[in-house]
């Protein structure tokens, strides 16, 4: 009979970024960008199913909701993300707006092979699925960086864009001072060869060749802006959207640009798509990336890559954690699913107890 | 600011057992048919939302599932169970049928408050529920207790049903000899005070006041018996339907019964409830219990409880196996999540390092 492991690899958000120390958060970078370009040029939807998240959204105690993403590789596993999107938790709790962990699924037994923080892991892939969607749709000649939002998610999308795009000038805003002001000692620690510039969003705008939106704009108070003048080339990278009624890309600007979304059936839902018609939104990133040639013409044209979050990077940098987190020994082996010996017997822990303070009665048994 | 707990209580499997250890496994079940008692008398569908489970099926390696259970405690809690039925495990891989971990969050921020085993769990639950619908719709008088597949979760619908009926004679069979073999041995340490009687299927339908079926016949290959004849007041709990196109209960005997789903949405896909039209298919056990005396009938009528699994009941045993974990200090508290101190900075734990080998360039930054 064939032997499994029975044990869950539990990663621990302080194994995640000891990964990255070990490895250089470059270096990872890197490698996770290599292989988010690999997984979607060689992605098959009968292969990989990739269901649209859902969960629970609510308003009581506080607007938010929790979802699960899930992914079956079949035949081999299933990952699902759990994920919290809370906008107030930065203000009311000092904790980030995404909490996340990650789950990965045998599909031989369903055991519960690895369970890791997703936090830390959700901000990596965000940033580098913008890098991928950046080198596919960006002019080759871009160098200024415009990013609208100066949270958490705004020093993966500068550093993951910054390995695929020599970046000469970030160029940064936000309606939150304190975030604005602090981007750029956040970022120190990468080393960036980059100016970086302070500046209102409408310069933002005008002069990035490419532009991050990454914001918690409320529902219903987007876009970001309307008619400002843009760069003819601009790549637009919109990753905030993530909730119906959240958007932060102006119509206009959409309508003149080649949109491509992560996971269409959850854009026209929750992202950019949703101000479109299904005639307006040109193929998903995985598409475009099978057929190259026949999209290159989008690194002339206006784009926006319509970010929402998508499974397929969640099981990719799970992948990757999981390897590194092999390699380097980190994590613990946890027993959460009970495996008795005798499988028939989930009561086996109570064989040598006497447990019930009373003799096992045994005289009435035939 | 509030302050938050930031870590994840993880109990393990050991964790588990060792409460029933502690608490006694009787006192246990007892606490957990209570609460479960109290639970659906006071379930109300707008204050707790449960959706109805969806996952992957597949036959490819072997034939499973793994699904996700959500229930949203709204303006508290959300619990998700995952959980997998793999028929093939106890043959292929010498480990349980059902495999399961149970994960609980905080509507506040999202936050993971706990992970734990869901298997003995939801033998436990499982167990539970088939007590409290035969405490409600079996005949008081009933005193045999037929038992149809001899399997792990046999021991703990014994178990919990003897605690709620006085139980003079358990029947049991088990296609598989070593199965019902071993029955009467892994029931032991609960020191059950009744006679425990090897019979044939057709014995136990006829001699039966109450039956549990708990088998895992093939798809395609229900029910489990034809036109045999039965006690007019018989109870069944029909546990092992949880898949499309499994049943275990002749139709005809649904038919001259009343049956009552945990949950009709999920019943009537994986259910009993597959075989009957809308009109054949009476309330649901919650619905039965807030009008106990419009349903007092049932104990006099031959009834069905069509058991597929319901998320409230792994929302009640893990808010107990919870209370235990915390009376008795047991499970570890895990820093599954990353918090950084600077919630805007995913990086933080790079600041201390130079982590590329290279200088932070702050030369060019303004």
């Amino acid at each position: 009979m064939a032997n499994i492991k029975k044990t869950t690899h539990v990663i621990e958000s302080k194994d995640v970024y000891t990964i990255l120390e070990k490895e250089g958060a470059d270096n990872f970078m890197d490698e996770l960008i290599d292989r988010l370009t690999q997984a979607l040029h060689s992605y098959n939807a009968d292969q990989t199913v990739i269901p649209k998240r859902s969960g629970f959204h609510y308003t009581f105690p506080f607007t938010g909701l929790v979802e699960w993403m899930p992914l079956h590789a079949r035949g081999e596993e299933i990952t699902v993300k759990m994920v919290g999107y809370h906008p107030g938790n930065p203000e009311m709790f000092d904790v980030p707006t995404i909490l996340s962990s990650v789950y990965r699924f045998d599909t031989k037994t369903g055991h519960l092979k690895a369970v890791m923080d997703g936090v830390l892991s959700t901000a990596l892939r965000t940033g580098a699925i913008s890098a991928v969607a950046t080198k596919m749709m960006a002019h080759p000649s871009s160098e200024t960086l415009g990013m609208i939002g100066c949270g958490a998610q705004a020093i993966t999308q500068i550093h993951a864009i910054s390995r695929v795009i020599k970046i000469k000038k970030v160029l940064f805003f936000d309606t939150d001072a304190d975030a604005q002001n602090s981007l750029v000692s956040r970022l120190a620690p990468l080393g960036l060869d980059a100016e970086f510039l302070p500046k209102s969003l409408k310069e933002i705008v005008a002069e990035s060749d490419i532009i991050c939106t990454a914001t918690s704009i409320d529902i219903g108070q987007g876009p970001l802006w309307k008619d400002l003048p843009y760069r003819p080339y601009v790549h637009i990278n919109a990753v905030g959207s993530d909730f119906p009624g959240k958007v932060e890309v102006p119509l206009s600007l959409l309508r003149q640009s080649v949109v491509i979304p992560d996971f269409r059936e959850q854009a026209v839902i929750e992202g950019e798509c949703q101000q479109l018609t299904a005639a307006e939104i040109g193929p998903e990133l995985s598409a475009i990336s099978r057929q190259k040639d026949q999209f290159d013409f989008i690194q002339n044209a206006t784009s926006v890559f319509d970010s929402t979050g998508w499974a397929l990077e969640d099981h990719i940098v799970m992948d990757l954690i999981l390897n590194k987190a092999e390699k380097y020994d980190l994590g613990s082996q946890l027993e959460v699913e009970y495996f008795p010996t005798d499988n028939k017997n989930p009561y086996e822990f109570l064989m040598n107890n006497d447990i019930n303070k009373s003799k096992p009665n045994l005289k009435k048994v035939i």
